[in-house]
């Protein structure tokens, strides 16, 4: 199967990256209005953790050291485009949008790499589940200027259980 | 001066790009509260033409070819992140974005190639004035499933006048 296709693998509930033991968050997966109920989509486990639930959003940190970098996905089953969100949605998950970047801001301070530029993307080429990248970008994080996605690997997180923290206070 | 530098060129008039012989829309450059006259980024002259003017938004179509492509760019100056709009202009700012991914996607109808996926984001580490790009992806783009910045070169739209009225229509 292509990278990106219409088909998607079945839903799974979400888990926690192995090896890592901190507390998962208490989960809102509320049953919707059609009956079908939210869950992010398992590739998203692969490479990031839950981390926190806001009004509208899922969110998850990348578990990524090149960058803070928190990606939000609205709590609503089937949503692929930001247009499948009511405006009043719209409108939450841009100020949610925010939020995570001043989170993903906190992140860089604690990482002593203070972020320069905020990069804020909903692409969903991969993985069609509507989700929203926020990252904090710095001049010297490697891959500037070009984007973070699809370039390098993942280095670990110094310390995830401190970025957990620090997303759960945002 | 290294690309993505806080320094920034000082703005000029937006002008069009040279072969291009449509008519340019009434340019709404209002004088701003702060006294400060929103113009856009002269860099942005290089691939791309002012196509229209939304409530919040000044609206240029990419030059090219390769997928239909609009950047919004609000209309006050000095703006960077999103987080500098306030949350009535970033709700209208969403709502601007729906309505590009509706031209984006009649641009892709009209060239034979329906858009698939939608790609939004607002990067700016090369020109920080505030814009969002919204890009319609299909399968067979060429570059499917990587993000669309920084990779190849663009080739000329086939039909650059009816490309704009499409915008201007929508």
């Amino acid at each position: 199967m292509r990278q990106g296709s219409i088909e998607r693998p079945a839903l799974q509930k979400d888990y926690q990256a192995p090896g890592l033991d901190f507390e998962t968050p208490p989960e809102k997966s509320l049953p919707m209005p059609d009956g079908q109920e939210f869950q992010p989509d398992p590739a998203f486990s692969a490479g990031s953790v839950a981390a926190a639930e806001w009004p509208l959003c899922h969110v998850r940190l990348q578990l990524d050291g090149r960058f803070p970098w928190l990606i939000l996905l609205p709590r609503r089953a089937g949503l692929v485009e930001v247009e499948d969100l009511t405006a009043a949605e719209r409108a939450q998950l841009i100020e949610e949008t925010v939020r995570a970047g001043r989170v993903v801001r906190a992140l860089g301070d604690a990482w002593g790499r203070p972020v320069e530029k905020l990069n804020v993307a909903a692409l969903g080429n991969v993985t069609r589940q509507l989700h929203l990248h926020v990252v904090g970008r710095h001049g010297d994080d490697g891959l500037w200027p070009d984007p973070v996605w699809g370039r390098g690997a993942a280095t670990p997180l110094v310390d995830p259980a401190r970025a957990l923290e620090i997303v759960r206070a945002g």
